[in-house]
């Protein structure tokens, strides 16, 4: 694995050196000062329905991700206590800053979802991408999500479906009950988040990213060293992990794997997506030390992304699913709602199925294909 | 179409006319009675869980469908006064006899897979074959079911999955409520048939049957007209039929199409399923049809039972699924039993696309290689 990266026919040859790292790290601390400085600007108030700010978080925690991975591939080129010392705050911010998103995305994918399954048009819906990215694109969108897609919906496209006129009994409490849930769950990480960017934690962080944009702290050889041993156990790491996945289950459309255990009482009862979570996290980390290598647009390669975007929608499948779980052991709801939880729940577990045959369907390409 | 049905080439070119049919009928109708014989010998008490009578009930079905069959697709061969009659009532017969075979099978197949859903294995049931008979046949079916396919549950293989014990709370109470629905329409249903037997209207029928087995009532210039033409109209309208089916969605994995309307509050909410059951009896009506022509074995066709094998498994899931939510609709039931329901209720409704799948795959398999 490691002899293809040393080939010295590579192009790339001669810049993929410690130096590249530095140029890659500066390069990314720049774009997330620049987040943080629009952040502040913006007010950082992405729960009145902005969107600035919710862009800039997006970029501060795109930027927070590059640079941790880049620690953790890279680590022997870097300073040891400094690296050591900065990856879990960067962690820690770029968790902080994402969970209000996260809830958010996750309310829009369960409406969309009651709504598809009550054969209702749903309200236009920021998730409308949600939908459409997988494989329920082909003629399932519902009508009024395409219209949010060709620009129909206008600035009314991040406001959640509120509207649960349409749905059935069930589905409309459970719509209702879901949209209590995770909107106050999402107003607490909006809270969190916004103390996050006042505290002095989150400053000390900035003024370490502050100082990495002019100056990264190389070990002493690290200028002249390959980077390329590195970035290919990066990728032998994913390439080890995605083996041990089931692939071959995962290629056998209807395979009902996903759903195993879905009665179970433990309220996570799918440790069997948790290698998946994990090539997402390894997956992620070749793509950025292939960005490091070969630049963000060298790096780009439409099988990896399609990997990653199913393995994205695997990971917001199955936390969705959870989230059905979890509303339907609220105390005193009707067994109408948990009948429209339990159908939810079971729809978003197939979409974690249908996320594993898209991973699969993916790879096979890549590794096919791949010289 | 009817061009390769008339091919003089054909070998069994001087076989089939007219007295092809009456030998076919009369071979039938003698099955017939031989099943009327047997199933009155074994004392037709089913419900008590002997193997004999439900043999025998299943071979008087099996016998009257490819009667009735026959008399529909080669109508005008027959005295028509006579076929008129006929057909209603073995319709009735079949019907009637055919209800508790059904519950009985329904339960099992929701049994199973509350069994699967919780992860339990499963006490071995009658029903593995409806499990392994699909694609989830592929490391999916529990372990017990295994085994009672290769013979281990012994004598017990009949006792329906009444070990609720393995299961979870919510599964637990779901699956006695279905037990207790399902057993009370199949009881409900063994009496009537128990009834049905011994009516004036079912010793009709069978004295019919019975003057079927020695003397049949042809057209009078049918003994000798070729029977081709109307069994290459029987095929026509199973073609046609399939053509307006939504292939093309259906062979794509995961379209997600089966579950839409999965929480409508019509109680049958599926009429996207009736062109699939209404292909279904066609294709039987066609198999049937070859039967007569080329004889049971050399109508046999992998494809073509490939094809019925998955559409007998979407009815079983669509009419499943629709138990699974009926229930959920019973009085004064938990939110935990009612959101077990609608996990199972949605399991089915994927066990429904999944057989869509199953038989697009068989058809295109069928249609490219056939001559």
């Amino acid at each position: 694995m490691a002899q293809r990266h040393l080939d010295p026919t590579d192009p790339a040859a001669a810049d993929v050196t410690g130096e590249a790292l530095a140029g890659y790290l500066r390069a990314r601390a720049t774009e997330f000062l620049r987040a943080l400085r629009l952040h502040r600007e913006t007010g950082g108030g992405s729960a009145g329905g902005a969107e600035e700010p919710a862009d800039a978080a997006r970029a501060l925690r795109r930027s927070a991700r590059r640079i941790s991975a880049s620690l953790h591939t890279f680590r022997p080129l870097l300073d040891a206590g400094w690296s050591e010392e900065m990856r879990p705050e960067l962690a820690w911010l770029s968790g902080t800053l994402g969970l209000e998103h996260a809830y958010e995305a996750r309310l829009e994918r369960l409406l969309l979802a009651l709504h598809r399954l009550s054969g209702a048009v749903p309200v236009p819906a920021q998730a409308a991408d949600v939908v459409t990215a997988g494989s329920r694109a082909a003629g399932t969108a519902p009508a009024a999500a395409k219209a949010a897609l060709t620009g129909g919906a206008g600035p009314a496209h991040r406001t959640p479906a509120t509207d649960h006129g349409n749905l059935t009994v069930g589905a409309a409490k459970a719509g209702a009950l879901l949209e209590r849930q995770l909107t106050l769950a999402r107003t607490r990480a909006h809270s969190t988040a916004l103390q996050a960017i006042g505290s002095s934690r989150f400053h000390a962080v900035a003024d370490k990213v502050a100082l990495l944009a002019s100056e990264v702290p190389l070990a002493a050889d690290a200028p002249t060293t390959d980077l390329r041993p590195l970035a290919a156990a990066a990728e032998e790491r994913l390439t080890d992990a995605v083996t041990a996945l089931p692939l071959i289950t995962a290629g056998h459309p209807y395979n009902a794997e996903a759903l195993v255990h879905g009665l179970s009482p433990d309220p996570a009862p799918h440790p069997q997506d948790g290698p998946w979570h994990q090539v997402r996290l390894l997956l992620r980390l070749h793509r950025y030390a292939r960005e490091v290598l070969h630049g963000a647009d060298g790096a780009a390669n439409v099988r990896l992304l399609a990997a990653g975007q199913a393995l994205n929608r695997h990971r917001d499948a199955s936390e969705a699913a959870a989230a059905a779980a979890q509303a339907a052991r609220t105390p005193r709801i009707t067994p109408a709602t948990a009948y429209a939880l339990g159908v939810l729940h079971a729809d978003q577990r197939h979409e974690v199925e249908a996320s594993r045959f898209a991973f699969q369907r993916a790879w096979q390409r890549q590794t096919v294909t791949a010289p």
